[in-house]
């Protein structure tokens, strides 16, 4: 019968059998330490040379023996059952793994990243990248509780479409049988088309950009985190997004706080959140870092990073969420602004010098959407079931996506978004490298 | 201010406000009763003629009003609200709807397939239609509740793939930069190679088959839900496996009780599941039905009825684990019962006469895999990455998956798997149909 490692805790004196993979192995004349680990945590193994003679790290193993006290002196606190250890008995081993390519004992691998995910079914192993994916796990269970409690219906959408979703030429294309369709950029047409049915929706889901260049920031394949609520006027819906985001956050936080610990990430400052126009955000970069980029359309990477810097020391917010960027710049569905049309009702909300959530109010107008699409060239006859939903009836709505592998980039400050997919795909690589031509 | 439609009961004498789209109008001489609905619920507007000119079903409306108890000969007990109305002082259209090409109207939305699809944006507004995806919704949170009860840890798995995943012809291809890639059958070579990484994983995500025919059970596009889980024997496994479609489909049947009695379903008998193999199943066949299917390899689609039926009246359940399936009939990474090895450790989950889950001890010994893919005439340096896993040690481990799609046509007694999609794609159609060449 198994016991999981952190239940050893409550059974000092005890024998017992546990289950799981080696870590390390230190050899001390006639006894050898092995770090074992399980999903519940890891234990020091005291066992003699020759009953564990050519074990090493990934060897799955089972393991019978006594639980013990550690001395005083021997405590390690930094981990939960560090007061104790097994003096094995029995050692079985379960699989056996060959011998390992680089060394997966030290705190930190030390990998360039092609190595990391060149080996990814290893290295996926060690203790703290394997943080990375709880978090990731937390980041996902949080945004589903804060969408909940929006009162959003969870939605299945494809992934599989006729057209582009939203313009552009970066879209893999699928041979469908004896037709050809698409990969979805976005979720974003069938969450609209099931606002009249649910009101308000969320999804999970998977986006796909057949981006032709290699950046840190880019994915071709990423998870997206979706709301898209009906009934609502721009204010309100700044409010919701901004709950969603902090929910999010911390509950990841909360639930992950040794893994940010681990990563040596300070705490999220959740101050309330300051709200600018572009146009005030350059007002606050000329004031505060005197540098005058009111004439751009645009933040500079270096304002986002500065403007974040503001609200840290100013309103202890590492959040700030940047509003009515120019229409022209937004896709065909963002709602200009009725005040002044050439900007729009949108935003993206920075978190720690980078944008990593961006939405819009939409139009809700069948008329006007048919002008919008037009007027960017845009043929209507390729949105014909999206466009119904606006013939039969559209509330006031809007709503907004993270982007689920840029978040945890951010929260956990990897330089790299593929540190922050199980397996990243972009045009170099899926899972092996691909031959180049 | 806006108020729900549910918060009105509590609201009576006062004056409200409601937003929502008019399901139906009943026009009474000068008088119009309005069903408006919200995401809380549906309420009875009285309002005069004048009023309320042109408005009809999908219209999107804000009413202003003050609620009224009903008088005690018309409470409509069926809802709610059903004691309580609306009448009306002010009414305004915030999106008008173009008029529809059928009656939305009725309790059942009586149309063909076809039809039901063409209009998709307007027919899932359907109040029956919509409980359909509220149940969906459900058997997604009950399965991430059991697969979290089991202590999984969520994991996100990717669709694009270099070569197909379980063999078969059955893949879409798709351009992936200057290479072929393909859209993956199933999460399950990477959900085995995150066993050694969080020894139970569970994940929820898209699975693709490029089927070329058009059936009542298949579609292109599928969601999977999937457990994995490291340091497990068969019968446990049996366990576990039972233990998440039990949970799940309480959980949609408890939360979701009303779209069920809408559906005239009957409650799902959860007495203990009767575990058979092929060959014991086929003798309680010779023996309760008199048919001799003994030479067959497979229960036929009427054993499956029968050995259900017979669950249901000796066992109380619904359910009817079969295991042992011929080892040749399942794919590679399944393992052959050692004491028996033309037939393998894996079962089917059958639900009311269909299979809804289906999964298997796999192997995990890197040599005995490699022999089995070869067996199959598989290459694998195909496999490179997902061999790795097995390379590195790999517990003894066993999974199961559930189709959603699947799981909710059977358990709502759906006809077609496609009314069980928000927007189902098959060979025929993605959303509009697909011009035949």
């Amino acid at each position: 019968m198994r016991t999981l490692i952190i239940d050893c805790i409550e059974k000092i004196g005890e024998t017992v059998e546990i289950s799981g993979f080696i870590q390390t192995r230190r050899d001390h004349g006639k006894i050898v330490f092995l770090d074992v680990s399980d999903r519940s945590g890891m234990i020091q193994v005291v066992i003699t040379g020759e009953k564990a003679e050519d074990v090493h790290s990934q060897d799955v193993v089972s393991i019978t023996g006594k639980v013990q006290k550690r001395p005083e002196n021997l405590v390690n606190k930094n981990i939960s059952t560090g007061e104790i250890e097994l003096s094995a008995e029995k050692l079985e081993v379960l699989s056996k793994a060959v011998e390992l390519p680089f060394d997966m004992g030290a705190k930190d691998l030390d990998l360039q990243l092609p190595t990391l995910l060149d080996f990814r079914p290893l290295t996926l192993r060690h203790p703290k990248i394997k943080q990375i994916f709880k978090v990731q796990a937390a980041i996902l269970e949080g945004f589903r509780k804060a969408a909940t409690d929006l009162d959003c219906t969870e939605i299945v959408v494809p992934t599989i479409a006729a057209s582009s979703t939203e313009g552009g030429a970066e879209v893999f294309k699928i041979d469908y049988y004896e037709h050809k369709a698409f990969l979805t950029q976005s979720p974003q047409l069938y969450k609209q088309m099931l606002v009249p049915v649910f009101e308000r929706v969320f999804v999970v889901t998977k986006a796909y950009r057949a981006e032709p260049s290699v950046t840190t920031r880019h994915l071709s394949e990423i998870t997206q985190l979706d709301c898209e609520i009906g009934f609502i006027e721009f204010p309100e819906l700044l409010d919701m997004l901004e709950e969603v985001a902090v929910k999010t956050i911390k509950f990841a936080e909360e639930k992950c706080e040794d893994a940010l610990k681990e990563f040596g990430v300070e705490n999220v400052l959740f101050g309330k959140i300051p709200r600018l126009s572009v146009k005030e955000a350059q007002d606050v970069i000329l004031k505060e870092f005197d540098r005058d980029n009111r004439k751009e359309k645009d933040l500079t990477p270096q304002d986002e990073i500065d403007i974040c810097k503001w609200a840290r020391e100013k309103h202890s917010s590492d959040f700030v969420t940047i509003t009515h960027f120019p229409t022209s710049a937004k896709p065909f569905y963002t709602k200009p602004d009725p005040k002044d049309p050439e900007y729009s009702l949108s935003y993206d909300l920075l978190f720690r010098g980078v944008e990593v959530l961006s939405g819009s109010q939409r139009i809700n107008d069948h008329s006007q959407l048919l002008e919008s699409l037009k007027s960017r060239g845009m043929d209507p006859k390729n949105f014909e079931m999206y466009l119904q939903a606006f013939k039969y009836g559209m509330p006031p709505e809007g709503g907004f996506s993270f982007g689920l592998e840029r978040l945890t980039m951010h929260l956990l400050k990897l330089s790299n978004v593929r540190e922050a997919s199980l397996f990243p795909r972009d045009m170099e690589r899926v899972d092996i490298r691909l031959n180049q031509k």
